[in-house]
């Protein structure tokens, strides 16, 4: 954020030793490592380091090695900073050790040795990098994606950033110099694939795989390249037909899998390198297998045939459900769909094919239980989609720090064996365990001039490549961290820190109560429509009367709960076992049923609502006490933004109570105002 | 609709009468008369009668005198037939008579001719006129005009009958053919005013106003011209620094009265007889006087003073009320606010200014009292504003037929006096007395080939400008005339007049209970959504709680009953006296009150319910009885949007009964299924 360098005095231990560089030649990634690192220490501490290859190392030799592990272990010079046998990284990690006059950045590849210096400048920054330390990191997750939801026309579905930073009025129209500091955004984080496109892949968009795009998708690629970041193309399953003019795009139609083969290998003439296709199919009227009477390991398995033989795969959402569901009839759950449709098929996908799981069995809520499809696949590919994009979360307009929701994801327990968390879980795939093998995420980015709209959301971006790193950080930390890295170690970090660990408690108790979710606008899905979606039909209901609350997802209900391991089954179907903030995503309660704390379910909505718009007051309040030591333009946009953010608070306050003192005629215990 | 020969044995009493005819010489109106003449035999008897002017008849003269009334005073061949003193019509009017050998059609000018001709060709066709008819009438209504809501770009706000007839693409674009003939429609019905662009003037549309389009309006003006219509342009406010770059449009400003002066008399060259401008001012966020701390007075009077010099008129709608309201506050009442903001002006408008008051307080629902400016104002010019497309009423998927409330509105007594029925308050404006001069209503029509999208929706463009000629005929009356005018008099033509008698009950039932109004989807305004604008700035609520519902307006309310005569004030305020169709309008009432017919409010509400349903199924099979009766193009079409009407009828009773059931908690006594 802040362009600055840093104190002399602070960075004086290190600064000699950075005056000189033994890189290494190599690819392309490589390049960019040591040009990183060359702009970085220019940025930072105000000179450009000497940069040697290895023939031309001056005798006295170089401070700092920077290159691949396997170099390192053949370079004498740097024999005493040798990783332990214990400490050499793993794919994509990198290994960092300073000590006395020397230091080495060695990444376990390419990219590796990209992340090692990206993560030696953030430590750096904030004086942890220093004589004597020594840092070995593997990621955890193989694949750290992140999905746009771009159209070509420039908008971005759920975009709350301004336009498209790749398209323009149907057109791939982008600033290269802007590309480039996106990739170096997310490589800095650990990024390593993009799609580029919206999974609705609709209208011009379909011609984004032809020559007529082609070209210009792959200098888009050559970019990401760099930086070690590969891109997916989001595809339409209906192509076949729409697009090549076949009758059918029917995946065991033998002339729709030449069609895709053919079109793979034109696609991969001009991106050899490209991730895959990612692929929205038989969801929310997008075309799909079913439509053929086909399985989804069908259709998939079918377009992994024809990007398989290039180094591809195909990315599969698993957000099938049925849309068009008639609110009377509560025999559907559309809760159940992601494990119904899919947990039949464990097994059946081929190997160059991974699912992609939303979190929660609805979209994205404020809170929802983790699919029970984690930790029970055993046999399939799959990473979980997260969304950073504010859709639900308050459009970027209200605070919502997500790595703290992200933390209790991760800290899930599957209890399908041992070691079954999230955290625990995550990792390459295995055959025969429940490997996630990362995540995927739908951006917040686009081209206003902070990226991500409310400035204090880029913590958003920046958290979610941490927490994929290493799910075992806690949003506590990456808070710190982020907030030191934009706004200097201190007073204001901390005080910015701890804004953020307060946004994801405060945004969730004045939205809809205790896990009930679907309380929002429609289609805007930003502020308040306490029924909006109550007689729809996008099957999410809470189907409140005068007496009681929520649906019954126990087996004396919908059966939901069952999907779950024996021991979460259980869990989740006793209201007294229950998460209390999941507790009417799965059980219809009474409003005067007792929770934890002694108060009526009804009382703790009045409760929950009064303290969460409480809550956004003070922080608005805390950050008019930055006034003076923040850039004008960062204090008054983000002001501003934290004033809509009360009075959207307030609204929530306000209809969510009201709603419910209408409904029940009981008044608030503590007498404060409800409104008629 | 159908092109049709007339039985020709049917018409032989009248077939070799009129075979020559008497035309005289006039303007481009009169000579539209001879040309409809001409046509209509020619189409209903299949010849073109001989049509001499005076000096040209032929020496055993003609059989039919079509003109004024004046020239047939002075023609000796028809001596016979002129009317008795009593029967010379008015503005406007026309006389008819046949008697013998002969045939007289009168107009009091020329416009009253083409009237004439138009009603003659009807009660041919339906076998009225025959020897010894005589017919004198006299629209009631001197202003019969219509408002399109057609935006530049060629969409419709609030349009179901597909694009604009007039604009496409930011430009004026049409068919020339297809004016003439709506213009034709237009006259036969006695409409002479149209305004052609919505009354919310944006972006382009303020151009309307500048030479870039002045001279395709004046061709537009043109066609219509020939029919006795005459063009207003709706326009911006604002226009005087939007488009003309002053500082300011604050109507005392003297450079903005000179503005709009030197812009009227551009736009006067182009159209000479321009009937002048409607204003939407300070309503739903369009500028007006209120910006400049001035009343609509001072903002009407002044354009007023630049269309005068040309004869031209101001219509101001007093659509004004407070549309970012908050909900929390019932001391506001949007209902109030016509009154509250124009029976002040009482008198302060010039005498070229016309209000124009939509029916009832807020916005043309299915069931509103009349707001209580109607009958109140005694100094100012006025028309009442009704509308014809099916915003609130069913977009025209849903049957409803609108000259059945029309007739209600024609028939409510303001009590202002003697003679106090809007029926008996329409006509040409007196100072000190409450006239009516007539009406104005929003187009249902557009680019479909059937003009209005449901065929059956073209009996309210017609019933329309029948009620307005003359407020004492029934709906059963127009339902009969249009149904035997569409599909020839017999049993078809009776199942559809019974289709559309019955088809506003049904939608009234199955719609937003006893006049409480929006329960319908946001923006949209079409299909059920209870709590929609419950918690909108929009000033429409009605605040159902698990006991009540309604807003009180009676003094001890808002007071908006003492915006009322004493008499009717006294009416509304009690509710064993307010009509039951509009009981949640004015009063707040517990479920359990008591209505005339002995059961409870909410029982009633189920009951409405359930019967509007089941009416919207009756009509679907009263239709397909018509199979082997109709044009196929037409039933089909008919047949779908019946189709369409009984699943919306289904959402609205499912969604209210299942609403007021969880609110309650009471099921129906008769044990219907009302949804969990």
């Amino acid at each position: 954020m802040q362009e600055r360098v840093m104190d002399q005095a602070a960075a004086k231990p290190l600064a000699g030793l950075l005056e000189s560089v033994c890189v290494e030649q190599g690819g392309e990634v490589a390049a960019q490592a040591e040009e990183e690192f060359r702009r970085g220490i220019k940025r930072l501490l105000g000179f450009s380091p000497a940069m040697y290859t290895p023939g031309t190392v001056p005798s006295g030799g170089c401070a700092v090695f920077l290159g691949t592990v396997s170099r390192l272990q053949k370079n004498s010079d740097f024999a005493d900073l040798r990783p332990d046998s214990g400490k050499i990284p793993g794919a994509d990690g990198f290994f960092i050790k300073i000590s006395g006059k020397k230091m080495v950045i060695a990444g376990q590849n390419e990219a590796g040795a990209l992340y090692g210096v990206f993560r030696f400048l953030a430590l750096m920054q904030t004086g942890v990098a220093r004589d004597g330390f020594e840092l070995s990191e593997t990621p955890k997750s193989p694949l750290r994606m992140i999905n746009h939801w771009d159209d070509i026309s420039g908008s971005i579905e759920r975009g709350y950033a301004g336009r498209s930073i790749f398209f323009r009025d149907g057109r791939i129209d982008y600033e290269e110099r802007r590309i480039a500091d996106y990739a170096r955004l997310l490589a800095s984080v650990g990024i390593n694939r993009i799609s580029i496109n919206n999974v609705n892949v609709r209208a011009q968009a379909k011609l984004l795989i032809t020559e007529e795009y082609l070209g210009d998708v792959a200098s888009l690629a050559a970019i990401f390249r760099r930086y070690g970041i590969k891109i997916f193309l989001s595809i339409n399953f209906g192509a076949p037909w729409s697009l090549g003019k076949l009758p059918t795009a029917d995946p065991l139609d033998p002339a729709v899998a030449a069609w895709w083969k053919e079109r793979a290998a034109l696609i991969y003439k001009y991106i050899p390198d490209l991730a895959g296709f990612l692929v929205k199919a038989d969801s929310e009227g997008e075309p799909g297998p079913f439509q053929y009477n086909r399985t989804h390991s069908d259709g998939a398995n079918m377009l992994a045939q024809a990007v398989k033989p290039h180094g591809g795969e195909i990315v599969w959402r698993c957000f099938v459900y049925n849309c068009a569901q008639d609110w009377r009839d509560p025999s559907v759950d559309r809760a159940r769909a992601a494990y119904d449709h899919f947990m039949p098929l464990d097994g059946a996908f081929d190997d160059s094919v991974i699912l992609q799981i939303k979190f929660g069995p609805y979209d994205f809520q404020v809170r929802e239980p983790l699919t029970p499809l984690f930790g029970a696949l055993k046999k399939t590919r799959h990473v979980m989609e997260l969304q950073i994009t504010q859709e639900y979360t308050g459009h970027q307009i209200d605070l919502c720090y997500l790595p703290w929701l992200w933390e209790d994801i991760m800290r899930f327990d599957t209890a399908h064996g041992p070691a079954s968390t999230i955290t625990e879980l995550v990792g390459p795939y295995k055959k025969g365990s429940s490997f996630i093998e990362g995540f995927a995420a739908v951006s917040n980015v686009g081209l206003d001039r902070n990226w991500t709209g409310h400035t204090l959301a880029q913590a958003n971006l920046y958290g979610y490549g941490r927490m994929i790193w290493d799910p075992s950080l806690s949003a506590e930390e990456i808070a710190r961290e982020w907030s030191e890295l934009s706004f200097g170690p201190g007073d204001t970090a901390r005080v910015i820190a701890g804004l953020q660990m307060s946004s994801y408690p405060a945004y969730e108790k004045y939205n809809a109560p205790f896990g009930v979710c679907f309380m929002v606008t429609p289609h805007l899905h930003y502020g308040p429509n306490i029924e909006g979606y109550e007689f729809s039909r996008w099957g999410t209901y809470h189907r409140a009367d005068n007496r009681a609350i929520g649906i019954d997802r126990t087996p004396s209900g919908t059966g939901y709960t069952n999907q779950y391991s024996p021991k979460n089954a259980e869990m989740f179907a006793n209201p007294s076992t229950c998460p209390e903030n999941l507790i009417l995503f799965i059980h219809r309660l009474r409003y005067d049923y007792i929770m934890k704390n002694g108060e009526t379910l009804l009382q703790n909505i009045y409760d929950t609502h009064f303290e969460g718009c409480d809550e956004a007051a003070a922080m608005l309040e805390k950050w008019k006490s930055l006034k003076n030591v923040l850039e004008v333009e960062i204090y008054e946009s983000v002001l501003d933004r934290f004033e809509r953010q009360l009075v959207n608070a307030r609204e929530w306050r306000d209809q969510i109570n009201t709603y419910f003192h209408r409904k029940t005629g009981i008044a608030d215990k503590r007498g404060r105002k409800i409104y008629d």
